[in-house]
Parts: structure tokens; sequence; C-alpha cells
């Protein structure tokens, strides 16, 4: 069994890694555009070769390339043999760009995405067991083949993620709320803060902005990528600004407590979940 | 020695049990409106007992009550010999109350700010070295003896913390916008996510929100305290926030990187700094 990997960054060199741990394969080969991280990989150890083209007889193929390279790789590898999976942000603009050009997607491709992102990137920082107890979510179209969407579940749960499946629509609304919409706003927040403050902040600040230090050439292409529900968040969550900011110009104090309680109980139902 | 606490929360009892841990103090007396709460720190072992008022022969008091509670210890303590200092995170509204009161700030008050807050809260949190390696801010005013402001300034250093001082209008200016806008930020934009989306959501949303189940009450205190800077810090954010998403609108790439690129290089000094 051999695997694939297109993009040899942090998130594909992550699973290369986890995948040769548990012994999922038993060769692992990586591709990426900029040949130096390949080698980079190998180097590492991440990848048992690093290779100019994908391999006919790669079992699975893992695209991590930057998502806006995403649909041309599926385009491409319409006719591999092995099962196709992904794991970009957004999945919608990918099924719409696949099949504008192929008029239906290929049947062994399955989309897929690892909640699990991270401001890190690159391969060496690459991370045994990212995936473990994280949340990997699956849209299969109607043009998957089952016993695909089959082979990539399992091979999630092999390094230890919980699969969800939904729609790519639905998949693409829940992450601009859950993901895209706090990177949007912990960048701009990020703009605003001048740099002799830097040195007077705390820990709230660090967790909140933390992924303010994400990769802009990424997160750039997922904004543009992700860009309706994205425009939908955001105006929803000024609403949710502008009901606490109009509590706090009126000293509302029981209104404010409302919607600080609301919020923090919201929060810690997460901490539960 | 005898070190009086006032309100026995998470940073009162933190600063209590590192002050005992370094020896500054024979004795550790704390006092809280909720008797249950000194009661708490005494049988944690974090205060040497629990006390119904401040007494006389403290040699230092801190005030850690809920903020809008401070000045009016300040003026209750306006007389007491020792040297008098708080951790709230707003200071110009409570050197402004206590002037009203008394006309001048008693010169053995000291206005400080540990900048380490926390979503915890409560004795049973209290943190031994919460304070190593962070930043407190003191606030003297012309009024403000400056051998008490030595004293306070060394008991901070004792415990480890690194000392700034600046006036009261520039701290709340700058806390406006480091810390208490993240959290109105965190809490605005919590309150938009639908309760079936936690699940889906991953490490990024996980630090966005933590600051999102800080305590209700305590926030309120803050918004209302430091309404006005508060005010400005998100005007001028809404301002960075419609720049990208102008930019976005327009699927202006350069000009989206751009901004990412100037919030991540800002954030990674931050890492630096």
């Amino acid at each position: 069994m051999k695997l694939a990997i297109v993009g040899t960054g942090f998130i594909g060199c992550s699973f290369a890694r986890t995948a040769a741990d548990h012994g999922l394969f038993a060769e692992v080969v990586g591709l990426d555009k900029h040949r130096a991280r390949a080698r980079k990989a190998l180097d590492l150890g991440l990848v048992d070769a690093a290779v100019d083209r994908v391999p006919d007889d790669a079992a699975a193929v893992l695209l991590a390339p930057p998502s806006d390279q995403v649909a041309s790789w599926v385009c491409d590898l319409a006719d591999h043999p092995g099962v196709v999976f992904d794991v970009a942000s957004v999945k919608q603009p990918i099924v719409k760009a696949v099949r504008h050009r192929l008029k239906s997607l290929p049947p062994r491709y399955v989309p897929s995405h690892p909640v699990c992102g991270s401001e890190r990137s690159g391969p060496e920082e690459a991370e045994i067991d990212l995936f473990h107890d994280q949340t990997v979510i699956l849209t299969p179209e109607p043009e998957t083949d089952a016993s695909a969407t089959g082979v990539v579940q399992v091979m999630w749960r092999a390094v230890g993620a919980h699969v969800r499946t939904m729609t790519v629509e639905e998949h693409d609304r829940i992450l601009a709320v859950t993901s895209h919409l706090p990177h949007l706003l912990s960048f701009a927040y990020m703009n605003g803060v001048e740099p002799s403050m830097l040195s007077l902040a705390g820990g709230g600040f660090r967790d909140f902005t933390r992924i303010a230090a994400s990769s802009p050439t990424l997160w750039e292409q997922i904004f543009r990528l992700n860009k309706a529900p994205l425009m939908a968040a955001l105006k929803a969550c000024r609403h949710e600004i502008r009901e606490l900011e109009t509590a706090i110009r009126r000293d509302d104090t029981e209104a404010v407590r409302t919607l600080l309680e609301s919020a923090a109980n919201r929060r810690r139902e997460f901490d539960g979940a």
C-alpha cells in the first residue's frame, strides 16, 4: 500500500507521519510544487521519497496543497485508480470548479476536511497524532463512490479522528462561522493594535490573536473561496456586536450581563462538548 | 509584616499564595463580602485567617474585590497606615470616584493592575507564581506618596512581575484596546454561534473564544467603567474590519494579503516581545 501526499506542508506531513507511525502504508511519497519543501520532508524522514508526479500505484492520494489548487489536482487525478481526498477548509468552490471542468465529480474523490488547522506551517512543524480526537468532516456528493468514502473514513479513523458527514453547503456555512470569521476578526483586530501596546498585552490577547499569526497566503485563499458564507457570518456577528455595544452605551447593566452570560454559557458548553 | 487581602477571589488568593510562598509576609489575612469565599480561602490554606475588617496593623492591603467596589474601599481605608494597592482592570473611574468623595487621593493608595487576568475565578483556582514574568502597571497620581509607590513596586517585583508606570488615562486607553475590546468581540461573536456548531469547532475557535467564558459580572463592570475608551477602540476596530471586508468583497487578492500580512507580522512581533 502506497500513500501519495500532494503538498508536503504542515497538514500533509502530519498525516504522512501519523499514517506511517500507525503502519497504515508501506510507503509514503511526497510531492510539492516547491521542491525544496518536498526535499525537506524527505530529509526529516516524513516521506520515503520526494516525487515529481503522483505514482499510478498509490492506493490513496492526500491532496494538501493550498486550497485554491485542490480543484485542479482533483481534475488531473480524475482517472487515478486510488482514492483521492483533500484537507481544504472550503468545499463547495472545489466541487463547483471540478464540475465546471469535468461535468461531474470523479467518483473516487472524497472531499474531506480535518478541523484542526494551526497557525503553524511547513514540514518541520509536522505533528504526530495531530488528528487524534479531532473532527474530520466528509462531504461526499451524489457522484462519490460509497466505497471510496468508506476507505477515507477508515483512514481518518485510523489516525484517531472522529468522522462527520454533511453537505458541502452545510460545511462551508458552518466553517465560515466557527473558523473563517474568527480569523477575519482576529486579523482585523490585530491591525488596530499599536506596536507600542504589545508589551502590555496579556494572556487573553495572546489567545484571541493566536490565529492572526496564520499564513496570509492560505487565509487570503480561504476568504476568497468562501466569500459568500463568510460575509453572511460577518453580517450576523456585526449584529451581535451592535447589540452588546448598544447595551454598554446605555449603561444597561442587566442587558449587558444577560448578553455576557449567554456567551459564557455557550462557551462552557463547548468545553463540555 | 501582615498582608490583608480584600476580595479572596482568583487574583487576590493567587497573590496571597505567591507572597506567602516567597516569604514576603509573616501573616496573610483575607476578607470577602461573601464570607463563604473567605472561609474557602482559609480552608485551602491561602490565608492564615478570615477577617471581618482590615486590621490596622496590616503593612499592606491588596484590594481585589470586583472593580466597581475598589473606589469605596480606597475611601474607607484613606486613613489606614499601610500601603493600599489594587488590581482593577480600569484606573481612571476609580481615581475619579475617590477624588469625588475625598477631594484628593489618599497618598498611600497606589493604583496598580497586573495584566494577567484569566477566565478563571474563585480561590480554588489560585495559582502560585501567576504573576511571574507578567507585567504590572502602576498609575501613581500627583497625590501618591513616592515611598508607597516604591513599596508596591518592590512587592510586585518580589512575586516575579515586571513593573511599568504610566498615567491612568494611558492605562485605560491601552487596556481598552489590548484587553477589553477582545473580550467584547469574543463575547459578541460567541452569541452568534449556534449550539449545534460547537462540536465542529477546532483549536482556532477554542483560543479565540476562551475569554468569552470569563465572568459576566466582572466584565459587565469593566465595560461599564471603561466605556468611553472601549467605545473608541471598538470604533477603530470596526474600521479595520470594514477595510478587510471591502477587500474580500472586491476579490482584491493583493489588498487582502497585505492586510493579513501586516496583522500576522504584528502578531509575530508580540511573540518575539
